[in-house]
């Protein structure tokens, strides 16, 4: 922490400030400057607020030096973290990037099988699929609940596949946790942290959506309640934020996949469907992600998206989707990250090849 | 709804979509334009998801028409909703303006004690103070939990107050209910639903915060979830939104008080002290809601914030409550909304006057 | 300013840096912290740019101690600046808060006429006028340009009324001053430099807008080049800024009053209509800012809003203006801030009382 | 247009709108539905301000359903714009994607050289280079002006490169045209009207660059105003929006580059230096440009940057330019746009091969 003294700020106020902190026990060192005076505190603050006295007489502002975040901070786990699945997949680090595909919501055995198909037959490994679905308005479809999970695990198995569900209540996580092979914590939820203490207590991989509003400070700081509770196996997602255009549904901050990997060792994933709300337009972003250095996409596909209880106009159809995937293969072998397709990849050429490094 | 085609939409394309409706129930007329067609659904959508149709090809864009809250919107009630509390003390319509003040978190008896003391003599009648606490930080204070609430109990009826606590799952509603005169959904929690699903169960007011980057739309469909479990009992509360300027800590959304009450039968109040993060711009922010016409603020007073353990930063200290509350009850009487100040209200010249109207 | 080093910094890495500002005669001072080192710049920086350090090997963030706006500051200028009108009148400081009111474009002099006699009816000495208009669309009407001045300049002599108008050009600006009593610069050209530098080059009175995506730094920055021209009456004016809200047009940052007064000395106004985009909001808000302590407002008026070349639908009818002004009267009576109402200002119980200090 | 009506708009209401716009000569026709009443302006609304009926009684909205920006939709012009330089050089459409590079400011002629050989010879045909800045304090560098501009000229002659730099104010536009190939429009001059006009009536290249508030809609109606005024060589450029993201600059909308591209013909360019602010961002933003579909991107590149006069931070040094073109000849093959290096780009083994179709 460095407390910044006001221009003008007289000796019995800085004087009155250093007693404040010392009477608590916080070392504190002055720094003289021509105009200003700022004081430094050295020796750690003893778990005392010092943003509190940001208000006292004569203080200008309090600058926090080192972050909040100490688990998920690059500087705490220099290594990049990987994330490894049962069968030996991993997420992250060096890693194919991977791509989760699948509807908004299940509605039926028969769309989810649909879907899981195309899926799996595009060499894809993951599907994402909502049984508990937070909805803005109480009128819209809320989700078949426990029946869509059941449905997830029974067609995931069929075709091998790892399933990405969202949790939305700390009570039903120990539930949850049993049909998915990766938990979700939606957007609306990245600040629940009864929640997030919850997903801390387990050990199946967490996927963390950033809040529309959240900072990357706030979201890495959400992550923090994970890894402290005792689950190292975060993977952040970025699905768009507020921002004043509303051409599209959010403003996809791409730049976050960047920021993140230097602030962090969390594998991040960005979700091109969410954050444009539009079909046409999940593909560019899509291939934007990949080419930034994200560890992977999160998509939503429907076979029949006009007629979707949720996100239809988002969802891609299993057509757009097979022409998202041959262009993902192109731009993530320009970057040396090649997709993660069943246990290859496409080359530029057209060719299925082998993915060094995967069992 | 309305269905906006492209300029240049072909006939087929607009056949297809009318088809799409009409095969599903759905009526629609067709508005031939000089540049553009516009299909209008004139009997309802039937329960289905027109926006999902806004990807067809042809379609510009899906226009809703009616707003998708009923039982929060004006037109449904067009009778301003007074909350009215075990006394008769009433919130919102004609009623006196209220204030809530108190410590952020409940830390000690003794600060608890202190503030109640302060805040009844201004003749304050309700008390803020955090029990649960929702924290950025898993290594900030969170709160003194069930102990805190027994504590409000306690000092409560000591001195007479409501008091205002937040909850922050659905499995403690219950039980903090019994501690509380109003609950409430804190910014973070706003699109929490399995929350407010629980909420909506209960019969006590509820103060419903504004989530961050909620647009109005997205705060009322909140409280929509409320009425619709059967609790009419909702108080809005406005707290600052996120906007690109960080001077303070959130930008104070003042317009949205004429908003709601145009759009709404709620009441709804101002937290300035969230708002701004700075104690030395919360009376400014408090006269300028009571002028706009909120019901009501609510703000944060503590004995001695530069030790507080949460939000020192922004609580009052008794003296600048005491500054405030003169001010309040002026701009107040300019506007016709005299504060509630237990039965009485300063008038201009410093003299208590009995509020008519109260029993 | 401030560098503060990476936990995990080098040795090396702090002296490479320490050499790169005093290889360029900065003088700097190190503060070694439990985690992290911070590099103090006591003497000022010489001209150097220090943030472009902010990439360097090792370096965390680069935190400026001073603000970048000298004249605009309230350290370089403790006391409010009043500016005083030819005949006495005065804006600022503790004067009478003021209003400006008028419609958004001169359209013809029957328009012009009518709304100057009902303003001037009303006790406003202010009246706006919009003569070179910006326009978001080419195909809007743009202004009567100096015919509009002409029209503008003729009814306010006949009324008794003070000039607002909007300057757009650097070009415009010696004949723009010679119509005018106050010089409008707009919204969209905050940061038009050239067009600043030549408003500083004149000693007449400016209003500057508030950008709608500017800070309040950059806001002050922009007034500072005017200052630093030789122009010090500068008013402020908050006009709405950019969020992710759009039920109205922008937000209106009331909080930039309170901020503005703490920072900066310059007098501060509100324009309610541009910021909401609606008439039927722009009553609450104008009272919102004379609560909160702004030195004004500014609003538009029109004799047939819903036949208004610009802005009808922001523009108060002669009856909601009239109405308007009764309020605002109270309001700013009980924040010790009366209104100029023509040399009086109306009591709370109706009756017109001098204001005291007005020639 | 559509004015959408409230629900509970009385007979009288609509009767009294249809008049007002039968009054005026527009034809309007009605749609009837369960809850509310819509009227469409079914011939044209003969220039007249629908949106100011928009707080008549009973209205509750008013919808525009065409584009306001005709001459840059893509509905008006199906093709894509391609912009030829005068050696046959074309930029957008098919054509390949370009890199335009260079220092923030021109400081002096040993710099602008270093800087123009490393980007010569790494195939780039483009560099900026700003004469006039703008500048956010006046007490920065402001650029060496003319002096800047013979210089730029100078250099560029020597190595063959194509000139992009700013001009800031109406007067100067003749003058700058002459040394330049692209004339640069600044973010924040984006909705300077006059200077626009001036633009639309020369007929070099313009960069418009984005405002950092600027929605899509109102930067296609600023290129609306160059091309209205008869200059189509209009190049837009994204660098970076206003959020409430603050770890970096500015919030990149790489998302807007499929949203232009879809509603609009002209080519598209991304600046991640502006929007970033900070060098070990730019590669990565660089390459989800290209890869979203951009016609092409600017970056600044500086021979010593921790040394510059203005921007050092986000400048990137000749090692890292180097690094990111390698980089983006992959991504740009990947995505079937080759970059323009030299009339040559670089296969993924790294060969150069010709790029077809180039003279």
């Amino acid at each position: 922490m460095i407390i910044i003294m006001q221009r003008g700020a007289t000796e019995p106020q800085i004087e009155q400030l250093t007693q404040h902190l010392t009477s608590r026990g916080v070392r504190a060192e002055r720094l003289t400057g021509k105009e200003q005076t700022v004081i430094g505190i050295v020796g750690g603050s003893g778990g005392y607020d010092i943003t509190a006295m940001s208000a006292m007489p004569g203080v200008q502002e309090v600058v926090r030096v080192s972050s909040p975040y100490r688990l998920t901070s690059r500087a705490a786990h220099p290594e990049d973290t990987v994330i490894t699945l049962p069968d030996g997949t991993r997420v992250g680090g060096d890693a194919p990037s991977i791509v989760i595909a699948g509807p908004c919501s299940v509605e039926s055995e028969d769309q989810l099988r649909r879907t899981a198909e195309t899926v799996r037959k595009a060499g894809v490994r993951f599907m994402r699929g909502g049984a508990f679905k937070p909805r803005t308005s109480p009128y819209s479809f809320q989700g078949l609940g426990f029946d869509g999970l059941e449905l997830l695990k029974k067609v995931s198995r069929e075709f091998d596949l790892f399933i990405v569900s969202e949790v939305m209540e700390p009570a039903h996580v120990p539930a949850i946790q049993e049909f998915t092979d990766i938990v979700q914590v939606g957007s609306r939820n990245m600040q629940n942290y009864p929640l997030l203490r919850q997903i801390g207590n387990i050990r199946k991989p967490v996927l963390l959506k950033r809040g529309a509003a959240a900072t990357i400070e706030e979201w890495l700081m959400a992550a923090e309640y994970i890894l402290a509770g005792g689950n190292d196996k975060v993977i952040l997602c970025e699905r768009g934020i507020r921002s004043f255009e509303t051409t599209l549904r959010f403003t996809q901050d791409i730049s976050a996949v960047p920021v993140i990997k230097k602030m962090s060792h969390l594998p991040i994933l960005v979700d091109p469907s969410h954050a444009t709300g539009r079909r046409d337009m999940v593909s560019s972003m899509a291939r934007a992600a990949i080419a930034a250095g994200a560890d992977g996409i999160m998509v939503e596909v429907h076979p029949d998206p006009d007629r979707a209880l949720s996100d239809g106009a988002q969802s891609l159809t299993f057509e757009l989707f097979e022409e998202m995937m041959g262009e993902l293969v192109r731009v993530a072998d320009a970057v040396n990250r090649p997709l993660l397709v069943d246990g290859y990849h496409y080359s530029p050429s057209g060719n299925r090849v082998p993915v060094a490094g995967l069992p």
